[in-house]
């Protein structure tokens, strides 16, 4: 039988500031990344956001960004690698101190936006992330793209790796997503993006940007929570994995 | 015999920025409060000042402030108790994490600036910061101002607890300090420094600003390594107490 | 013929955060407070906020905070006089260089939050309040609570100002506002909220909560679009200041 | 008769942290670039600069970065030209409020670090750059690297500009700097130094890495007073020029 877990990007919003429908995605995904006050996130939002998660029992996330609050993490940076170590050892470690506050134990890390992108391709970066993330806790499982350059350095470094997918993007005949800045960059059918997932998990396969069969591994979904619409396509996603009879669990149960 | 730690803020760099001689106060320390990001310091100031600490085998201890650098955490913020406690909460953490890179034990915790004063006189705000420190573990050594609210509260929920006196401060009747506005708020004698430090280790008395004795008890001395003359005072405190058989040994070891 | 303005706080979106329905509320006020970085909004922001108030021929004013974004610039600080000088400068300076850009001219400073409230009050701050409006340009328009202490040391500095009246808080018998942790410092009753706020027009009275009527200046009220139910009471008023021929004006034009 | 500036980077100390030796460089300088509370300084320390800029009558520029106080506005960050052109706005809105306060005019506009770097090469970004400039007011003085994409799209829209060059960095072929992680990148002689910036006054040449003589145009050179051998070297350069009877006056006296 498949198994595959749904992962959301939550606990963003900051202060006075509030971004997604946190409490309405919660029910349909099967673990959280938190996101840890560097892109965005404070301490208040990531502590009930641990609570709100280990009340419906999702795992729990680290998601480290770059220190770019007006940005949301979205830009690209050129920090060094150990300056990038370093983020990721303080963000997973204010996350995993509310973990320990809920008595949760802390499952996962995927680093957010700019620095999951840069990641994927720079192997440099790639090395710095996956230490930071072994040095606080090698049980870890680092959440990455699949096929990237950041799941090669977590598999060298013995590191546990999920390989995340998504439905609403098109792919390189390399593996890596098509930028956003091109056309054709994001499937925007509904029918045709479920279908695509569902084919990810049972035949390891996805029809690339240019036509072609790529391989890809889905160990796990990327959804989202911040609009109706969203929410409307992780509810028909998590449908048709019920129905085709892929289990849907969290990261650590896979 | 007689047994007291000396205490120093350290790591309070901040990218470019370099605050305090923190390589040269080390030998002369047993505990080092390490700033984690809030009033000052950075991810990679905390991962190298973890280090040294490490080397020298200091006592490492968290020095969560306000979320004001501009400041230095020196200014009081109106914050809520649960905001408090959820600042307190991530900065160990953060800190715990680069402690867990360097395989060192994370041995207390004390507020910094308008933090540690208000809650030494706030019972609302020192129960907060105390429940922060309890909920990422409850071993850590809470570090507070001798007499003060806020080692009522870490007494009150078990929490290990050290008093800390100051060497450079006259004290008020009831053990509060004389603020820094009025006139002999700071004991500039130096020698007398050291005698009233060792009459409150040896004796657990200091004359208050108005000439009477009064009760105080000495866990532990702060110290600063901001300056050459703050350096030369160090020296001369730590001669005077092994001088007068004082060990000088970390909070942990008290 | 009476005359009064209405203004409400603008662009305080952030980044990607959102906050407030700035479009909507904007044809139905004459004047807006626009974030100026510390406490809310981004260059961003401010850049269209000012285009969108120009081309409804609203009176722009610069809304200075505290430098506490994550507390939204609502809790107090103990900034020195010196200090919140050079932020009133800062802020007012920013925002008038987009006003530059867009041939807009500043009308106004109202000082946001928590340091509205402290300089209603503390005389030394209001006073570097109003110095740093002067500093700039000393034909700005100083906006601040009736009866405060800024609106004193701004007629003392020559500074024009203007009285702000809030249609939705009670009044203690000083004139200063019940704070809002007390027993019905909230007029819950829009119908009464209307009727008071033209009394303060019409009549310069309001009736304290003590029961009492009191003299108090109206020159521009205080109205809210952060919410459907708060532009919906931007609209009764206006309908009813108008109903009442009290004309509504920019406070440049009082 | 040969004319030159000599800019320096000033206000550049945040809060309790201190950068530079501001007022020991003032007297050897004839401009000083302002940092604006991006990548570095705040408030104060702007009023401060500004006031002793004043004092030594000292041509005051804007200094703005990219919102990046951790990486001191060091770090290249993928900023796009509307937000690069607000970010310039904002910042030198902030200066110039500073120098109203003083009775000073703004005399010029110099990118910094990333910024100055990235705007150096990429016409997009320098276009935004030099626009926020005009929008704040026509008449500053755009300060950028000789031969630069920054400089031509100033030419191109009119913007008065001066053209900077560095006493101790080497320059490739086509004018730009040889970039600092390439061996030969810094020029340490400082007689060679001198003579380099000299024969570029003088003759509008320098040799470039290669051997080449390339012309180069030379309106203010780059110094700098973070260290006793930073001092020592503009007294040195200072002296050289005087002796060369090369006026050093404020660009805006060019």
């Amino acid at each position: 039988m498949y198994r595959v877990d749904l992962n959301c990007d939550l606990g963003e919003s900051f202060g006075a500031y509030t971004i997604g429908m946190d409490e309405r995605v919660l029910p349909f995904i099967t673990s959280a990344n938190v996101a840890c006050g560097f892109h965005a996130s404070d301490p208040s939002v990531m502590e009930k956001t641990v609570r709100m998660a280990k009340e419906k029992k999702i795992g729990v996330g680290a998601h480290p960004g770059f220190p770019d609050l007006l940005g949301f993490g979205r830009r690209n940076m050129n920090v060094s690698p150990d300056e990038a170590r370093a983020y990721i050892i303080y963000q997973i470690g204010a996350l995993q101190a509310f973990c320990k506050e809920q008595g949760v134990h802390l499952q996962h890390v995927k680093p957010h936006g700019a620095l999951y992108n840069m990641a994927a391709r720079d192997a440099a970066l790639a090395e710095a992330v996956c230490a930071g993330v072994k040095a606080v806790d090698p049980e870890l499982i680092l959440l990455g793209l699949s096929g990237s350059q950041m799941l090669l350095a977590a598999e060298s470094m013995g590191l546990r790796c999920a390989r995340e997918v998504f439905a609403d993007r098109a792919y390189e005949e390399d593996g890596s997503l098509v930028s956003r800045t091109k056309e054709g960059a994001m499937i925007t059918d509904e029918e045709l993006a479920v279908k695509r997932v569902l084919r990810m998990i049972v035949e390891g396969k996805v029809e690339s940007v240019t036509g072609k069969d790529i391989p890809i591994q889905a160990d796990s979904i990327c959804v989202h929570g911040d609009g109706e619409k969203a929410l409307a396509f992780v509810e028909k996603i998590r449908g048709a994995l019920t129905q085709a009879e892929v289990e849907i669990v969290p990261l650590c149960r896979l």
